[in-house]
């Protein structure tokens, strides 16, 4: 493969949008102070009032599982435990950092579609209580979900009163938030603060920066919890300058928004073009930037061969393909035809 | 205090080295493999082989703490402790990370200098075997120390070879390593994988980067268990390339070499400038890039007013300056005058 | 209820067996050494060879979650996770000390009867040697089960040797060992060292003791750690020998054989009583000392107000009845005419 | 050795009062409930407003680690922090637990005599609020301490408003409180919950029970939270009622009282009878049940062959000798004969 190829494999496999890069740049001008108090986090703090209301604080951290570890970990004592789908990245895919790291168990909503269902969040609720049980004290959604689908505003708003109406406070782990919101075609508020959510995993990895997550919480307990969690959790960054110059620059002329927008998009146009396929299967919503498709297992195996990507599931041969802030229209094209070229081989 | 202003305050108040912003500009190249199957990780893995010997394996994370935690953490059984100095930043500044991500129990040997004696060692050995000890199973030594002074080569030499008499794995936090290699004028593998050394902690980000450090290992089961570790414990980037790119810059053409003797440099010119200061004491040696002084308290108050720096310890008056990669001999000059003015005031 | 009543809530509610009561007094006898030196101690551990096979070390603990959590930390690296049921005990009732205090993240296969099956088990082996998911490294069986259930002995080679091909070790929780033996009709090794079982928490409170389990394990590498786990988890008696005293007694002519078959004959003639009551179901098999049975909601009702018992599951009206080893043919036969009684009310 | 000496190694070597074995026998009358709801918790919750006044609620746990670090890890969040002494059983003897189970960090004062000084804990108060180092929450006092040293009412009064008024909650290691207050003859209250103590560990295993400690907590925060720690850190006893009659008897007619008083008076027998001879030096208070003594090592080398008892430091020769509940003058007197024996051999 060349230098400079795109493929489909991950959104974690694309670089960093010009605009991140320079805003780096720019941010390393001389010497400031570390571990927070520097101009471009107090630049991000005041952004965050902008585009998740006022009261709204922002906690820079290094990765999505650190900032979904410390965020639940914030609102978790000792013997408290956390109700997710059982396709939620913090069980799946953070190599047990959430049990190993914070101690946390998890309750497991089992989910078709990556989206938690009202029905099977009051499931989890029972022996309330009881010591034997690690008590449930947060409900961590997914937005969008590993699945490439979204909750809708009105889906995320039961599930968020639903929740308080249990005692517990809510977590939307927002690897890809600007996916959604994107989608959705609302605010990040609207799907997060504006409901209640108490805190935010917001992710620019995946959306251009070159690695900068953050922690977005408004309840003033969380905003006095989090820097200590943040700290003992190993998420705090002596140059905190350059990570939130890189979620400044997301957040400014509508940069996560453009980007996600576009990633959305070629995901469309990936599923638009292996529908007309025959003998793909696309059994899942596309809601975000990515496309989950059936192929006959000799199909990915060539595949796999020219391009990079994942098989989701083995055994119903489901594979998966995200797009990506810099996925090109003639990328997903040349993909298109590859994969008909694959089909009928 | 203008834009682009210098002090020294600590060395993670400088920016990124014009060579490693380049670096991370030059790795945002189209799309690469996630997790560390990169180019430019690559690049670095042959490159560590250069600085620490045939069999060193290189696992870059996110920040200091991590690469200590993740690096101890490799060496413990759940039921295992480790031995470090008093002063030790996995001791006094880590939020208690050891304890909190990795249940590791310190045993905690006095120091005068910063640096451990092989007497203060030995006096930890003891009640091995016995389970209601926490044995100690890895000793942490600090290369340059927090109070800026270096082990020698000798030293090292002892200390290794002593705990290995123990039976204690050797870990070396070298979040400064760079600046006691310079100062002692040998290469990194010198004071590291050359005596020894089980696990190393290698800083770049006081040093020049942006954001990178790295844990070195060349035993085989510690191979294995690293990349684990780093995981779990949430220091494992996905855009890993971005991180490596620094590690490989600072690598490259002895610009870590160059970046430390620099400080150093800076550093004994701080040094030379305040002892010509009456009533300015230095009672520490100046090995690294820290200077320490013992100066009025109203001096510092006022000096405080001028240049942001830290007071050490409030009983005796003792504050650090640090220089950095880019402290100019200008900006020693101007402060060595701002605290004889202020001295005779 | 009188001073003296016996119901069928757990078989926790029973008492002490004079046998036990009887040998916790004679080992009440001057002085002894503590933690374990003792002679009781120093006895028990020549009859856990009689019972487990030469090799076999014993380590008595306070409770069942304790000897769970202590065997399966001393069989898991800090990464590392274990596989088990959903329905096993150190996932449903141990407050989430797995999680907690060993950071072990559990992966649930789903059971239908408590029984794990060897598909169910392959069904977690996937991703191995994946950082990204928490590496299997031991499998837990529970036997017998919580659902009252136990594995044949065949069923059990099976289980073992499929684990252990997969690298895995096998703990079995035996909290009711005991019952699951006297079922089956075979000594304890056979259906644990036998057949390679890495390590046992063999149960005592729940067949006759006051509060004594421990921890059985063969291989030295485990009998070498488990005293370090045991300790370092709370787990260690300082008068131990009170402790090794009760399983002393348990496993001398036969306390721990007749105690359990005794309970699993009453509850076999509670199952025989209930199925004669039209409208009741007994839907599980009885292989132990546990009765489910449904029920109409408001049968339970009435019943509870007259015997405490639980309810297993709300929505199916499924409730558990547990057998003692001092429960009565005559409890029985009472609680059965009560039964039939609310139910024709 | 004959099956019933008596020695000095250690209060843990005695066995069991005849009062406290009796209640055990007593409550082993039919089935109760477990966990707690039994009837001796019941009467041990009625019993404890007596000792430690109105509002006082106690949770029985196994030992005394498992009492200390449950109690702490009450009064902790997860970046929070303990001071304690260097001398504390929670920092030399409990295997790491602290950290191991939950993550908590000890800052330790040093101390000569085991008792800290208010100075000592002040020097502990610093970088309040600094998310870089592990917040002190908790200030943990052993009474009496590990060196047989008691602290005054007045002593123990300053401390604990002196943490309160830094902002800790006080945290008291009664694995020995029983000897402490009879030696100062006070009831138990006065020593901790008169005084504002947040949680005490009160111990019963070393004061002639079989094992039994319990937390004493007032504060209704704690009291909510106590039960969720004890239960996820393992210490929850499903057949309560024979650790709660255990302290009962304790609790009742004083019993703990006469132990304990009976206890230290031998301890003053040996204090005196050692002292009548030349050449062995007694360098500490004896204030509970421990002499603290410097023998010439050839000495204690022989006087090890025939009694057992620990060298509590090789460098200065200094031995420590534990009087019990069932210590006899007699014992006293015969080992004060041997001591002077071999000094004069």
């Amino acid at each position: 493969m060349s230098q400079a190829w795109r493929g489909f494999a991950s959104d974690n496999y694309a670089g960093i949008h010009p605009e991140v890069l320079a805003a780096i740049a720019t941010a390393n001008d001389g010497h400031d102070v570390a571990y927070g108090e520097d101009r471009q986090t107090g630049q991000l703090r005041e952004l965050v009032c902008e585009h998740f209301g006022d009261g709204a604080e922002i906690f820079p951290v290094f990765n999505g599982t650190g900032a979904n570890v410390v965020a639940l970990q914030s609102m978790c004592r000792s013997w408290e435990s956390v109700i997710c789908t059982d396709t939620a990245h913090i069980n799946v895919d953070e190599g047990g950092a959430p049990e190993k790291v914070a101690g946390i168990k998890l309750w497991l909503a089992p989910t078709q579609d990556g989206l938690l269902t009202p029905e099977a969040l009051d499931a989890q609720i029972y022996r309330m209580g009881d010591v034997h049980r690690a008590q449930p004290a947060a409900l961590s959604l997914t937005q969008s979900s590993e699945l490439g689908t979204a909750y809708s505003v009105e889906q995320l708003a039961v599930l968020v009163e639903r929740a308080h109406g249990h005692g517990l406070r809510v977590h939307v782990d927002g690897a890809r938030l600007a996916n959604a919101a994107a989608s959705l075609g609302v605010p990040l508020r609207a799907i997060t603060t504006d409901l209640g959510v108490d805190a935010v995993s917001f992710g620019g990895t995946k959306n251009g920066a070159m690695g900068a997550e953050a922690i977005v919480v408004t309840d003033p307990e969380l905003v006095s919890v989090v820097p200590f969690v943040r700290k003992s959790d190993m998420q705090l960054a002596s140059k905190m300058r350059f990570i939130s110059a890189q979620l400044v620059a997301l957040l400014t002329d509508d940069l996560w928004l453009r980007n996600a927008t576009h990633a959305n998009a070629m995901a469309k146009r990936l599923e638009h073009g292996v529908r007309q396929i025959d003998g793909v299967d696309v059994l899942r919503r596309v809601d975000a930037n990515a496309v989950f498709a059936v192929l006959p297992p000799d199909v990915t195996e060539r595949l796999q061969q020219r391009f990079r990507f994942y098989t989701w599931d083995d055994a119903t041969g489901e594979v998966r393909w995200m797009c990506s802030w810099d996925t090109a229209p003639e990328d997903v094209d040349a993909f298109v035809a590859a994969i008909a070229e694959e089909m009928s081989a």
